[in-house]
Parts: structure tokens; C-alpha cells; sequence
């Protein structure tokens, strides 16, 4: 940030008055600009026992596998990002939601939602940012491709707790993001 | 928003091309400028029984009774998010934290977060934004004095589940703002 949204004059990072952390604060109008951590909604839909995945079609991790997951965006909820996601990646429409895994990402100031889900019809496709979709049984999941750490955890958990019937809900952090194996 | 917080010039309100909604878009260098839901973290605290709340020394509903709680920051968990502001606006220390109610509260795009917690020691204060704290049976809550819906909201279903001795993590949405009662 070099310049206020607001005025259009400099920006300096300072700790404001009763604030303990620095902001960018504009050094005309004095407007305080706060940064918070984004939200990003997903489903791990799941037909017939088997888990919807999407091939990325786009980096980061392109070509690697993921459940359909982005933004939230303003004026949704979580659920209704989660399934807007999932139509836009997947042409998946997701149906009876449950919130499930949580995930805390503060290294980059990110929250993830994963919601389970049904998929209408069991029909789905490929949105513009994934080059295929597929679902998979367990035993074929393809673990080495997968794109991120939040979705090999889900995913590892997901299948766990299906052997258990019990679905509870976790939030963890991860701290650092690896490559899964 | 009004200029671009990257180099200055003037931004406009259209629809980028890829995208299916509006953002605005620098006339210059063309940065897209999204903005997202921000996440409120915050605690129940509860003590020998009793719920810790504090008394707003701030608008909106300066006077009023509310959960400490407040805007997640970049870099932090949600959960240590919850612990800060408890410690800052009720000065408790905040221990055995355990994700309890997720509230979307679209049409002002928030997303809240309550963890149940002990209180360390029992002990707790008023931080600068509070006029008081007090720990309260659930006969003693001033129901009629509670700040937000989803604190009132979280606080009678925390009391509801302790008669059965059960916490499930809930999500819900709150569709408007209304005042309790």
C-alpha cells in the first residue's frame, strides 16, 4: 500500500493512537487502513462414497489436485461461498452442507471453511479454473498431487472419520505450508 | 474507495474480465482491488459457572453487555485472535479454548467466530474499551442489555447445552441486525 484509497495522498505505517500494531495511516486525511485475514470457503463433495476432486488449471499448483475452495466473497455466507466455489471449479451443485474442518493459516493471514456436502445428481464438470474433475474412492486418491496441505489434511481426516460414522467439527493451525509425502 | 492504494490514480467500479462481479479497477495500472468479509474473533468465558461479559465503553451500544470479541488481525490464529481480545477489552486470560459458535452476518460481510475458554485464575479487569466486566449465573444475564444478536444468540444456546452436557460447533447465519427481546 503506497497511497490512501480514500484521498489519494502517501501513506505512512505508524501505530496509530490506542492501536498496538502499525497500520497504513494516510498522512493527509489520516485515514486508518486496516488488513485482516481473507476467508477462503470450500465442500468436500462427496456421490456414492466417492470424493469430488479438481484437477488446477491454473498456478498456484497447477495441475495439482483440490477440492473446490476460493475467496469468500462480500455479502455471502460461508456456506454459500462454499457452494459457489464448488459450481464455479467443479459445476458441482452442492447440497446439504455441513461445516466441517477449520483450518488457521496465519503465516499468510488466511482462514479456511470446508464445508461436506452432496452433490445434486451426482453430475459435475470442469470450471474455467480447473482442467478436469473427477471422483474418487479412497484408495485412489492421488495423494502425491495433491495441491495444498489444507486439502491432504481434510481429506486424510475426511476418510478417518467416515470409518468412525463421526463427523466432528476441528479447527488446527498450520503453520507453514509444505508439500504433503 | 476512491484511488488506487498501489500508485495513486483513480479507480472504477466494473467487471473484470474473468471475473462475474464488480471490483474496483485502477484506470492506470490496472490493480484490481478486492475486498473480502472480515472475521470477528471472540470468547465465552466461563468461570465456576458463571459467563464473563463486559460493559461497552464504546459505540455502537456503548453500555451495553457483550462477549469480548473483535476483529481478527493478520498473522494471528483464530483463536489466539479470541484470547487477545479477551485479555484486552475484559484484561481475563483465557485457557482450554474450544471453537463453539460460527456466525455469517452477510449484509454487513462478517463472519464470527466464539471459542468457549476458562479463565485463568478466575481473575479479569476492564480493558480501555470496556467500562466493566462481571461474571454472571445464567438467572443474573441482563438480557435486555446484551449488545449484539449473536452474543445473545451464543449465550442462550451455551446455557441451553450445558443443561445437556453437550457443545456441538453450530454455523448460522444472521440474515439483519435486530436488538434482542
Amino acid at each position: 500500500m503506497n497511497y490512501c484509497s480514500s484521498c489519494g495522498n502517501s501513506v505512512t505505517l505508524r501505530i496509530p493512537e490506542g492501536d498496538d500494531r502499525e497500520r497504513y495511516v494516510c498522512v493527509s486525511c489520516e485515514a486508518i487502513h486496516y488488513t485482516n485475514p481473507r476467508v477462503i470457503v470450500g465442500c468436500l463433495p462427496v456421490h456414492e462414497g466417492r470424493v469430488l476432486l479438481c484437477r488446477r488449471a491454473i498456478e498456484p499448483r497447477r495441475d495439482f489436485w483440490t477440492l473446490p475452495a476460493g475467496f469468500m466473497e462480500n455479502g455471502e455466507t460461508s456456506a454459500a461461498g462454499a457452494a459457489r466455489e464448488t459450481w464455479e471449479e467443479a459445476e458441482a451443485k452442492a447440497v446439504d452442507l455441513q461445516l466441517y474442518r477449520i483450518f488457521d493459516v496465519p503465516h499468510i493471514s488466511q482462514i479456511y471453511m470446508f464445508y461436506r456436502c452432496g452433490i445434486e445428481g451426482g453430475a459435475f464438470g470442469a470450471g474455467p479454473e480447473s482442467v478436469e474433475s473427477a471422483l474418487f474412492e479412497e484408495a485412489q486418491i492421488p495423494w502425491d498431487e495433491i495441491a495444498f496441505p489444507v486439502v491432504y489434511k481434510a481429506l486424510k481426516e475426511y476418510f478417518d472419520d467416515r470409518r468412525k460414522g463421526e463427523y466432528p467439527v476441528r479447527v488446527s493451525s498450520i503453520e507453514r505450508l509444505r508439500r504433503p509425502g
